[in-house]
């Protein structure tokens, strides 16, 4: 029996969902609407293309192959109908029709449906300030938005420029206008860390400090309070604290679900907006579907709803769709909350939840930090990674991992790992323990990811007591009052350097002459130990407390974390 | 209490085991003994080594901040005593003791334990050829082997090689000749294909392929039956089939347990070799741990027992080992069967079942196999990754998933992300819908990993029915008998050199044109779909099945798999 399906919304879900259901049921027919005349792009690739990465917005619209994705092909390649221009008003669910309008002509029609599907998205959160309207301020929501952006640079017109908002959009048109074009670039965040939230404050200060390193400027826990301009044309931007030459500004601070056509047809929507939809992505009316970036999602680690606007979810998501519109009943059970962004030559990412946001969620919870090579050791090309584990204290369940470093797929797979097993509520040991292939070029032979586990088994039997580094900046930068003995245990050669820099202040004794040279250490101070990457001052925080030392601190991600963090010893 | 340790084996787990105990237990005492005088090396570095991406031997053997660890570092930096060249002869049950000798002088003595390691590794498997023993034909197995190689190629004493096996290392080492040493480097194996039972033979062309292109040239089906030298020295290798001149000749045909001290006192041991040990890595004297390349462990797939002798299983399995020893309950519950190798410029990895080996195992399982970009389309660097899935039909359970391509941590990421979860049994629908981090230089919206896991249901619903590129070189080389029609579905730019080079027989509809253009469409032959990986003649398959054709073939893959593979078309 062949069915008419609606999709309103032609942007990610929508023809996912609508391809994905006409292969399933050829004989059944498909109309797409959407009130914009470009359908069926890349959003996440905007900052790419205002970068120059991209050469031509155009690409965001094409399929691998080039083929470009607009209704013609959707008519030819796909099957389906496509009307551009054309906006939904009312979802009429007695009649089972979309009344919609040509937003050229303002003609109107009713559109009938045997099921619907809302993939309406999402829009960028506006801060209602003044001047936000002036030329050369703008959203990054579509390639419209992207090709004014570009060609105003590309002209010569943006020597400086102001994104409001450190989240993924705000950092990655950042890097699109420092990197690629030289502009001067300032960042303005309302909180005091890139990706609040998302990231420890330490992780987030090894992202910014490269960051800054490629030429952005940072401004935290400042709040933007108006854009002024001249002629029309923005020229600054005003914070509480001061104010900041502009050519061009950004407006990145966040975005919110379309789901007001939801909510007025009655459908169930969160009140601050977002549809709530079951496991096979049905609304409460069991004709109409809806999913992507307008709907809220089932948050699987904590079992709340959770708004994670993201292409790729969308995606999934559409297919599930398409396929139950079809009589399947696939589920979409829910979301961990991944999340990858570059920054310049490195890259941050992380799933499940922060430190921050576990606390948040009432977890008695504690994270370690580690540092170390992404392979093995003697092999000739490796890097450091960085990574951060948070585990419940009393359960040893792992709730989240975030990392950052400069191999992005090498991270990214670490973090999808441990991912794919997050919602199963893994503990420790199965970190510990988790099969990661295993070859020199690739891994080393207790890969990262053990070794994380591993360190996080050690801080909960409590024989490796540590910071990170933005501990240690704490401890360094109170020296003068707390006393404290900072004990460097590499080799002489790697830490005279750091004495000669401050003498007095920092003492050198090599873990293995720990026990011939006991007399150097101090029974009566606070000892914070450091190595390289903290693996060593752990060895020698073993020797201390076999001696009956009472206060030792092991500095975690040691001098390679320091470095990073930006700490100058 | 504190307790003396005894580990006979030095190399990876035992160093491992022995660390970990003393860092739990500072005031216990451990004594490591081992054959050799090299200990805790990295011998999965060795090829790196020969190829020179090692610059020196001593590298293996160092801590990543460049500390030798000799027993002068374990007894300094780890507290543990070790005894080099010393060598265990026999184990004393009874008397809790390891009977050992000094291999220079031949003294003998006995070393008491309290409870005691077994981590005498595995050596390489010997063929008992006619002139395995002539100067210049090596094993793999130490860094003295490793030194040999190196000295001779390096003083320029090696102009071509024969590598016997085309398994891990022996792929390692043939890439270590040829393309470091310009060495001509032939493999000969003998099943027909590299890394037999590990992948698919599709995959393994693949990566074969890409090795010949190298410079590396494989006789498959052979049997090496003789090594022949000259004065000493070996000048040529004889097959059944052919002789080949070779002035090094590497032996690389696997490693077998080195279980025999184990067997005589009386554990329990495997018939072929391989300790047999629980979940907490104890042989079934509880006094006695085992693990590392000695051991068997537990297939977590197919719940037998099973050998992978790597270095990171060791690692893992040392710390449990350790752990235990000072009264953890620490538990190593199997293996999945997880596995990387770098061929020159690309990689190859898996985890879990290959078809074969699902197959061999009662499984009835099927395989589909993938091409896609590794991440955005619109992302400038980019590359193809393949993957085969291979599910079992009756459950739509997936097996293992294995791959090829040339952005190695982006694969291995993916591999590792399946990994995870393979013990849990997911089916299908779990891969279609992992949650794989997005962002367009990572990832892309359908990331490949969930595109595969939709092929798959796709297959086994029917609806997408294809080949690899195998299947597809079969039915090419059978053009001229089986009237196949090869249905060309990209646009015309695309398909009509392929047409020029093949009139006649290379034919081409645009998918989106099929339903105007049906009357060129044979209704009366098999129908074979192709187009550039398989998606666009996925949705023709879909076309041509609505309106009736009865024998449609898509090639899964389409022409960018059948390019890697080798045929010409």
């Amino acid at each position: 029996m062949s069915q008419h399906i609606v999709v309103i919304g032609g942007v990610a879900l929508g023809p996912k969902a609508a391809c994905r259901f006409k292969r399933l049921e050829p004989e059944s027919t498909v109309t797409m609407i959407d009130q914009s005349s470009l359908i069926s792009y890349g959003g996440c690739g905007i900052p790419y293309y205002v970068s120059g990465d991209v050469s031509d917005a155009i690409e965001l619209s094409q399929t691998s192959f080039h083929m470009v994705r607009d209704p013609k092909f959707f008519k030819e390649v796909k099957g389906i109908d496509v009307q551009i221009l054309t906006k939904a008003t009312r979802i009429d669910r007695e009649k089972k029709c979309v009344e919609v309008e040509n937003v050229t002509t303002g003609e109107k029609a009713c559109i009938n449906y045997d099921k619907l599907v809302i993939a309406t998205g999402a829009s960028p959160r506006t801060l209602n300030l003044p001047g936000d309207d002036l030329k050369g301020v703008n959203y990054v929501c579509n390639p419209h938005d992207a090709t004014c952006i570009r060609e105003s640079i590309s002209k010569g017109e943006v020597s400086n420029a102001v994104i409001i908002g450190a989240g993924f959009i705000g950092l990655e048109m950042a890097e699109a206008f420092a990197d690629m074009w030289g502009v001067e670039t300032s960042v303005v965040e309302i909180t005091d860390q890139i990706m609040p939230r998302l990231v420890s404050p330490a992780l987030a200060t090894m992202g910014q400090k490269h960051m800054e390193e490629g030429g952005v400027n940072f401004y935290f826990g400042e709040t933007v309070t108006a854009i002024e301009g001249e002629n029309g044309k923005v020229v600054r931007v005003v914070t509480n604290k001061r104010t900041l030459d502009a050519e061009a500004v950004i407006i990145a601070a966040g975005v919110v679900p379309n789901s007001d056509i939801a909510k007025e047809a009655g459908l169930n929507v969160h009140e601050r907006g977002g549809v709530f939809v079951d496991e096979f992505m049905r609304t409460n009316d069991p004709d109409i579907y809806a999913g992507g970036d307008c709907c809220l999602v089932k948050n699987l680690l904590t079992d709340q709803p959770a708004f994670l606007p993201l292409g790729s979810m969308a995606n999934r998501q559409g297919r599930i769709i398409g396929s139950n519109l079809a009589g399947s009943e696939s589920k979409f059970d829910g979301v961990i909350g991944s999340f990858v962004v570059k920054l310049f030559e490195t890259s941050m990412a992380g799933t499940g939840m922060s430190l921050e946001t576990a606390q948040a969620a009432g977890f008695d919870a504690i994270s370690v930090l580690l540092i170390q090579l992404d392979r093995a050791h003697f092999y000739p090309t490796k890097e450091l990674m960085t990574l951060e584990l948070v585990v419940e204290k009393s359960t040893r369940r792992v709730l989240g991992v975030q990392g950052f470093g400069s191999s992005g797929d090498a991270m990214v797979g670490r973090i999808n790992t441990v991912a794919a097993i997050l919602k199963s509520k893994p503990t420790i040991d199965d970190i510990s323990n988790l099969e990661v292939a295993y070859s020199p070029p690739f891994a080393a032979a207790m890969d990262i990811l053990n070794t994380l586990a591993n360190l996080a088994d050690n801080a909960l039997r409590g024989i490796n007591r540590g910071v990170g580094p933005d501990g240690f900046k704490e401890l360094w930068d109170n020296r003068e009052s707390s006393e404290c003995f900072f004990l460097d245990c590499r080799e002489n050669p790697d830490a005279q350097p750091v004495i000669d820099r401050n003498p007095g202040q920092w003492h050198n004794v090599p873990q293995g002459e720990i026990y011939n040279r006991l007399d150097e250490i101090p029974t009566d101070k606070p000892i914070v130990l450091i190595c390289n990457t903290g693996a060593r001052s752990y060895e020698a925080q073993i020797m201390l407390d076999a001696k009956g030392y009472k206060d030792v601190t092991n500095i975690h991600g040691g001098m390679a974390s320091i470095k990073k963090y930006g700490v100058d010893v």
